[in-house]
């Protein structure tokens, strides 16, 4: 079935519902960035498969918003369907209620007057509905409706909610007990005046409980929500993913099991005066059933505390077990990386006639991470994007677009892996031969961006938001930059996207601590050529305390030369000149003990001081 | 009448309205940063007379919270009253509704449930209302009065309301006729879906009807409202400040006068859908007028937009004629700095008999500027602070604290004047003879961070909270800051401190535009030693346009020599000495020409490269 049969179908529904549009976010209930295949309802409808991405239907007409990492994806998945391309944060681009206000005023049918718009309220957090809600009044009065699913009666292969295996994730790594988890969970929420709440993101989930799953892919988690009242803690969870070995932990621990499609119920029950519901986390539809509980008088009003979860900040500031599993996880993630850099670098230098492509190279990488102990997957879809396909900043190689690479240019590869003990993501921009004099000055820009965060010191407390530049300001005096945010945090045997905390250019309150993963990665890409990112993921450790307070610094945790064949060395300050050899002898000696004598002699090279 | 005969009466107050707290802010009903002295209620009370501060008074405790800028000044001002001092940003300081909750708990009438707290709603924004009465709410449930102003009834001698004569800002100056600016405006509000506003900040009013006035120190601007509607322009005004000839202008602008205390009248008698009211300019009061219109039925429901005056970013883009009287008024600034660094520098070397204090030095140089053309008085009260006295930010001498000069260490000298033409602010710290070591090597980074900011690209429309850190990271380096925001706008002969736009390291949405004008003044200040802050004011310009948008650049608008004696050159990267000895030649090309022969001499000396 094709896109343009799946848009009539839709199209039907509407006409039958006297629905103006339908909208179709990229997330699930549980507001997760990756989602499992039941929730690509936007994928569904559109053909584009971006991570983030909505798509919005008229009667006539049909638009789909993402971001730059996807510009050129898109373009090229959403060909011959419908689907005009709309490019967020660029110059001109509508918002979806302003694109809405005027698609509905041309089409409005001449005697009946359908203004209402559909989006499933399960599937966008209650910021983002709200939000909708009163954008969408403004553009002559559009209203939203959020208790519809258009897909349910016209996706019929729909894929059921995945029922994979629980397991139990060991304290020798967690560092801390759910139990003591929940007394601070408890504390926290008393502090913000909450009796209880609901607890929806997956990551945050399996923190609390010390429980990992697989339904999401790369992700190791698992669908559920976390109910806490002063009393009980509840878990909404397909029962058939937990073994007899499970059941006994959670009972152990005080957790009561309920199916997931009870979580309603669940806060209908909530006996209590307070709940938090963090608004950016919980979906729309939850939030009504808390809202609308006073009306019927079987149960007291329960007050919506609105504030951000505790369990985010909790879960981002590691403990000592958690960053000593970071630093055996990098170990292992480093010794892969130089063995996979000296077979790459061999093969480019030694002329060698065998046939490599984007992805072979990637599944030579997954190989040699796998031979590393407690190794459990991929982190994300690796990006290797040879030349101009590096410049496509979210680019996965298939079948169809895989080239063979030659002894030339810029390979870009974005990677990680998810061990046992801790969850890795780095990117090498690696020269395979010749570059030209731009491939060598973007390189260098890019560099000077990432050195110039590894340097930073700032006070404790400081947003990503105002750190940033310090990866951008070297490209800004030569009028480029990139449109992606310069850092994220990094989960346990987790998500390798951890929130909230970040370094962008847009404003993120969350403040920056000791304890916190981050990683540095700008980059530079000019479509149709090149593109370089350099990404190392840094621990935030105490500095220096003194009259003007506590001061932080990063340490990389990433073990893994920087190619250095690229560098314009003319272009770096001496302190980046230092960090570099600083860092380069650090990856000797910590790798070096773990290496064969060859290994050991292409690595001292790649490490010398420039 | 003492401070503590004050809080006696005032409580008299209370127990009769059986408040439990009395809050008392520091701005009037226009949300002025600097007030007329009928609105100085919080200094009359507390007794400190900084231009940021709240005190709160309950019946049997007393506090007052201020920011970094006044920590020295207000314990100072404070000793000898009930008040605690409360430092703002300063970890362990509670908030106003924190330490509430936990004062009126411990003190709370055994028999009575006194839990009201009273506020003057006029006196503070309906976001400053709006998130008191949410923070209250949670300690205990405290509930907030805003009807009631508690000064009323004891400040006996309470200054009138200015009334001061209005004058017409020529348009050569202004640049754009108030008919042109209400045309934008009207059109600006059709976008936000707004029929008119109420406009309430005393500088959007006087640069909406070019007009200024001389109500509140230093700042010419006039205590009034202006109400628009979509066909007619009111302006709300104590009518003896307007002479025939204004009166005339304004007819011919087709602005209608109505008298200043029946603001509330005119929003009562509004008749359009939708009024725009900036949350963060508008008091509670006024707002609170329009809310609760609908519920007499003699006018129609009106629905405010809660959204930024779009007035704030018109003032704040320069036009060319403003840009032009900017570089004309910061000529004659730079004359007379010159000219008054020259003399101060021969007092310090020559070793002279005169006496000199921070106030025979803040005279002098008014006396200089006071020559130059189109001079009108001083920006803001000049901060003149030898060593030790340097390092309290807002630190103004009085007759009391003044000190004499010695030819040794640093005067902190910050300045500006009003020209018709123009308004400056400049700090230059000036080595007065020998330093330390320490004194040099905090001079050195404090420059650092200015000529980072001066050299700093960024994309139009970045946020000044993400370029702040390039003023901070060299000091960061070395465990030092400064808590205070490192750049603020300026006004066309208008307010010295002209927002929203800011550098700062908490969120100012408010993007930088070209055609701003933006301070840069890091400092540092080391209490009981010395301060160092070296400040010009940018104008912000096209740099580049690339595949990746518009760039902006900044341009010193301020000409005056930086003292090159207490520099440590060795700190300072090929970059920034280049800046520093571009930037003095310029000064120099500049000036000469309009000064004598041994001004002359001494300038191409203290413009010489380093």
């Amino acid at each position: 079935m094709n896109i343009n049969q799946r848009l009539s179908d839709l199209r039907e529904v509407m006409q039958r519902e006297h629905l103006a549009a339908c909208i179709f976010p990229s997330t699930d209930p549980h507001q997760s960035e990756y989602v499992a295949d039941h929730w690509k309802g936007r994928e569904w409808i559109s053909g584009f498969n971006g991570s983030a991405g909505t798509a919005v239907v008229t009667m006539t007409s049909a638009a789909l918003w993402t971001d730059s990492r996807y510009f050129l994806a898109a373009e090229e998945q959403l060909k011959g369907t419908e689907f005009q391309l709309m490019k967020l944060k660029i110059e001109g681009t509508p918002t979806i209620p302003e694109w809405l206000g005027k698609e509905i005023m041309q089409s409005r049918h001449p005697k009946e007057d359908w203004s209402e718009v559909a989006i499933d309220g399960r599937c966008s957090s209650v910021n983002e509905v709200k939000g909708l809600i009163a954008d969408l009044r403004k553009e002559n009065g559009i209203t939203l409706r959020t208790n519809f699913d258009p897909l349910k009666q016209i996706w019929r292969d729909r894929p059921a909610i995945p029922e994979h295996r629980v397991e139990i994730y060991p304290l020798a790594y967690a560092g801390e007990s759910c139990h003591d988890k929940m007394v601070r969970i408890r504390k926290a929420l008393r502090e913000r005046h909450a009796d209880g709440m609901l607890m929806a993101a997956l990551d945050d989930i399996a923190w609390t409980l010390n429980l990992r799953g697989s339904d999401v892919h790369c992700n190791p988690v698992f669908v559920s929500y976390l109910l806490i009242d002063s009393k009980n803690v509840t878990l909404y969870i397909n029962k058939v993913k937990l073994s007899s070995e499970v059941m006994d932990y959670l009972k152990t621990e005080g957790v009561r099991v309920e199916d997931y499609e009870l979580v309603e119920n669940g806060l209908k029950k909530y006996f209590e005066y307070n709940i938090l519901l963090d608004p950016n986390e919980v979906n729309y539809r939850l939030y009504e059933v808390v809202k609308n509980k006073g009306r019927q008088n079987d149960f007291p009003k329960t007050e919506i505390v609105e504030e951000e979860s505790p369990v985010k900040r909790m879960k981002t500031v590691k403990n000592e077990r958690e960053i000593a599993g970071f630093r055996s996880a990098m170990l292992k993630d480093g010794i892969a990386m130089v063995k996979f850099l000296k077979w790459l670098k061999a093969w480019s230098s030694d002329n060698s006639s065998e046939s490599m492509t984007e992805i072979s190279v990637s599944d030579k990488l997954e190989a040699l991470r796998a031979e590393q102990p407690l190794f459990r997957g991929i982190s994300f879809d690796t990006i290797a994007g040879y030349q101009e396909h590096g410049a496509i900043v979210h680019y996965e190689a298939t079948p169809e677009t895989d080239v063979p690479l030659k002894p030339a240019g810029f390979l870009l590869l974005d990677s990680g892996a998810q061990y046992l003990d801790g969850t890795t993501d780095i990117t090498r921009t690696i020269a395979l031969g010749p570059l030209t004099e731009e491939q060598k000055r973007v390189y260098t820009l890019v560099l000077k961006g990432h050195i110039q965060i590894e340097l930073c010191k700032f006070p404790s407390g400081a947003s990503g938001t105002q750190i940033d530049i310090l990866a951008r300001e070297a490209m800004w005096r030569e009028g480029l930059n990139y449109l992606h945010g310069t850092g994220h945090g990094v989960g346990t045997y987790l998500n390798v996207h951890e929130g909230p905390h970040q370094f962008r250019m847009e404003w993120k309150p969350a403040p920056l601590i000791a304890g916190m993963t981050i990683t540095d990665e700008p980059g530079i890409y000019l479509a149709g050529k090149f593109g370089v990112r350099i990404e190392n993921t840094l621990l935030i450790t105490p500095y220096k305390e003194t009259e003007f307070g506590k001061f932080l610094q990063f340490e990389s945790l990433t073990l893994c030369p920087i190619d250095k064949e690229p560098i314009v060395k003319e272009m770096l300050l001496q302190e980046e000149i230092d960090w570099l050899n600083q860092y380069h002898q650090h990856v000797f000696d910590t790798l070096s003990p773990h290496l064969n004598e060859d290994e050991v002699v292409w690595l001292r090279e790649a490490c010398a001081a420039i």
